[in-house]
């Protein structure tokens, strides 16, 4: 089943311990479509300006990526500019320009209505709910947020929750946005604001998927309700977090789309497919490892992790 | 078969956001001794004075654990007292009186020297070398330390090192130890001082084990030199971490001394049950839980760790 993502299509320039890469193609729906594209079809909806040529088309087109939805505005595309010097897991922005995001209005192509699937990245809520309400059709909703949406546009944020099926957040994040440090009591709270799962992403050590009593992955065994943790990779080199959450959440959702039933087990592989794409989008910069990826590393990773984790 | 811990048995003073207590029986060897116990014979190797009384010799003799080797000495036992306010995960020390262990000398009963098993707990890297040339007959010498010795006991440290089978430390030790703030690179780093496998502790997200080529659990098998990660449980409620990376090491060797063979799948096992026993270990103030557990709940736990990491 495809797959329909609204978010930022951008340029990142950003600097780590391993070097720097200015005005790269980048943004959360850019991962997010790349990492899904390698389990089913997937459609953006976005803004890009002026600045979003031929070049950037082509790494979308190199995935079979739908961008139809993806709107061409006069300007500037947004622009994010950060560092990863002291701490590999939180990136320290220096620069921000929204330029043709400010005023984006997402338009749904006719041709992305029939999409089963829609993942809300990491946007304004006001947007996400608006492109939510425009597919009333879709059958499984996931999403994204960030610490200045909880902070300062809670009002919003909580009506996009209510109809969330899958919320993915980071530990600070889902702290915040229950009020509590405590992690288990913390994703308590944030199931009770509307998701019916939560995925909680700890950066290198992996996300741990919590459920609520009426989660679509819920059975009649006692597992319904037990967390599930997906490892990550012990790397030997992290050149570039960036794009790691949005890359481990189309992992996941793309690989969810692409099955027949959503049981327990199905969901378990989703996350560790997640865990993979993360990990793999951290080993060179920018998209550059997810526009060269195989299914068949895709899959020898999967296989890692298993070992990883597993008694026998 | 049998294990002998050196280590600290001390009284502790605590705070933690869920309360506090004065003066209660704790330090290294306790936990470990408490943990192991569910699984073997344990001997322990310390020094106390005159506040240790019938109170806490009870606590040992609760669960069996040979106290023969506990030396008393004129003054007050070892006392620590620390505070973990803002962050679970580390404590604060407020105060440290070694007393007693100033001028610890260990001796080894006689009736020990059949151990196999030798535990070296947070301690001198100067005395741990001590005993662990004073039994020459073990088979297997696992250990701990702490960024104290790692700063400015480095000497000692590495002689200490380079005759462990298995190292185990934290993510910040790790990283001190082998002056690298890349896990894998730092874990390569410690695993070239000598341990033959390392464990790295992570707090409430687990723990990681390292192999070396010549690691005791390497087999033919490409599993040998992967990695392997053991989860921690989300706790509704962490009330106190003191002593729960000690628990961890004991419910980990205590299992590996009480297996005949020490394979792959066994040592998967025993981080398992490391885990387990530092997560109770952290459910109450300091030792109370791993006095009140039973083995039945200890194999509760172990399959809600399977569930909560296993993909089938």
């Amino acid at each position: 089943m495809s797959i329909t993502v609204v978010g930022s299509v951008a340029f990142d320039s950003v600097e780590t311990p391993s070097g720097r890469y200015d005005r790269k193609l980048a943004g959360a729906a850019t991962y997010f479509a790349l990492a899904a594209s390698f389990f089913t079809d997937v459609r953006v909806i976005a803004v890009v300006g002026e600045d979003f040529g031929p070049e950037e088309e082509a790494v979308f087109r190199g995935r079979n990526i739908d961008i139809r939805g993806i709107e061409r505005a006069p300007g500037k595309s947004f622009f994010w500019e950060g560092a990863y010097l002291d701490n590999l897991n939180e990136a320290q922005t220096r620069n921000t320009e929204l330029n043709v995001f400010a005023s984006f209005e997402p338009k749904i192509p006719d041709a992305y209505r029939d999409s089963d699937f829609l993942f809300l990245a990491n946007i304004d809520p006001v947007l996400q709910r608006r492109v939510r309400e425009a597919m009333p059709g879709v059958k499984l909703v996931a999403g994204d947020t960030m610490n200045y949406w909880i902070k300062d546009h809670r009002a919003p944020l909580l009506e996009v929750l209510k109809g969330l099926d899958v919320l993915l957040i980071n530990d600070t994040e889902a702290r915040m946005l229950a009020g509590n440090n405590n992690l288990l009591q913390a994703a308590r709270g944030v199931l009770k604001l509307g998701p019916q799962t939560l995925i909680i992403k700890h950066g290198e050590y992996g996300a741990t998927a919590f459920f609520s009593r009426t989660s679509f992955t819920a059975n009649s065994t006692s597992e319904a309700h037990t967390p599930f943790r997906a490892p990550a990779l012990p790397l030997e080199e992290v050149v570039d977090p960036t794009g790691a959450g949005d890359s481990f959440a189309g992992g996941f959702f793309g690989y969810l789309a692409s099955q027949s039933e959503l049981t327990p087990a199905v969901f378990r592989r989703a996350m560790f497919y997640g865990s993979v794409l993360g990990s793999y989008a951290c080993e060179r910069f920018g998209t550059e490892r997810l526009q060269q990826l195989s299914r068949k590393e895709i899959d020898d990773r999967f296989g890692l992790f298993r070992e990883l984790t597993h008694l026998d």
